[in-house]
């Protein structure tokens, strides 16, 4: 195997891998308000319940080296974490459709602390296109080309009712989106090199309300 | 294995069928509006490319019969699991933490759609309690047990920062929450019969980055 192959093998982080990460950010920033200079994966184990051993496998995906009974110390690891989930370099996105959820999505300025900017919102209704929300400014769908050029952007975020959710993908890919956040309860189709976040709130609302259910007549 | 043990093993049904079933569900509705009155499993897993007999197997869970060679009523398969998502039922919930993204989330009204009215937040901010947003009352996280006496809630929104994520989880289950639908990126400790669902969009952002940096380089 070539040595970039071998990069190549790093960098495709398995997903669980990359999710369980943030959890371990959080909890050492916790660690370091504490008082806390230093964090082993044993200490992070005992606090989120997850395998000393898988914490340790995890990390070692991370550009990261922990010292022997000492571990890892806490500003390096947030930083190297902060950096390696792309939460310190900020993505510039376009959002498509702003409806209900959409337009949450522009309200939540929270986002860009991890790494996401929505610069501008995607509708054909006439009485938003033109207008401003939270300061991100909405255009008309049909501009969205126009704006490609103007804005540097390759990401996508998917709002837009299910009806039109694959043409609204479609357009976006051959626009030039590369990856597509997708927050419909719709499965879109991609090209290979595209890449999908599904993120369906009422998927998860879904398996809540069947957990709770079950728990109710047990 | 006596009938009661059955239905229950019933009723527990597998996250990922869970997850799937609102693709069925949005995707039969897209052919009732292009007029189709019947669905086979093999049209809906041309549709979304999903093996057939996943399908079958899946929607095997809802209380449905598919007719030879004609499929499911696209009107009954709809109701059917709107009804068994639990997206028919309206679920109230409390929200607790009203700063970006609990606030994103009080704007979102179309959750109602899928089962889920938030009737009132939480938040102990002094220029936030005592107004509304969206219509949805803000009162001081203190009042949280005396509104669990005039509200018939059972789902908590969480919100909060980090620092506080799971003692505003203690304090919800003490006072009677049964599910947490968890939006921090903090993984929270609760109760064997407590449900949580972990939905952090920072997880999703951060296999997202990682995803889009690999086909960048590669």
């Amino acid at each position: 195997m070539s040595g970039l192959l071998q990069n190549r093998e790093n960098l495709r982080v398995p997903e669980p891998t990359l999710r369980r990460l943030p959890w371990y950010l959080s909890n050492v920033k916790l660690l370091k308000q504490k008082g806390e200079r230093f964090v082993s994966s044993t200490q992070i184990s005992k606090e989120i319940n997850i395998d000393a051993s898988q914490i340790a496998k995890d990390l070692s995906y991370v550009n990261i080296s922990g010292r022997t009974r000492v571990g890892y110390e806490v500003d390096t690891l947030i930083a190297v974490l902060e950096d390696f989930l792309g939460f310190t370099n900020l993505h510039k996105a376009f959002l498509f459709g702003v409806g209900s959820l959409g337009g949450a999505l522009l309200h939540d300025s929270g986002l860009r602390h991890f790494g996401l900017e929505i610069v501008a919102a995607f509708d054909v209704n006439p009485a938003l296109v033109g207008t401003t929300l939270n300061g991100i400014p909405i255009f008309h769908t049909d501009d969205f080309r126009r704006k490609m050029q103007e804005y540097d952007v390759n990401i996508g975020v998917l709002t837009v009712p299910i009806e039109i959710a694959q043409q609204i993908t479609d357009y976006m890919v051959e626009g030039g989106i590369k990856a597509v956040w997708n927050f419909t309860p719709f499965r879109i189709r991609v090209p290979e090199n595209i890449v999908v976040q599904n993120t369906s709130l009422y998927a998860h609302l879904a398996v809540m309300f069947n957990r709770l259910n079950f728990n109710e007549i047990k």
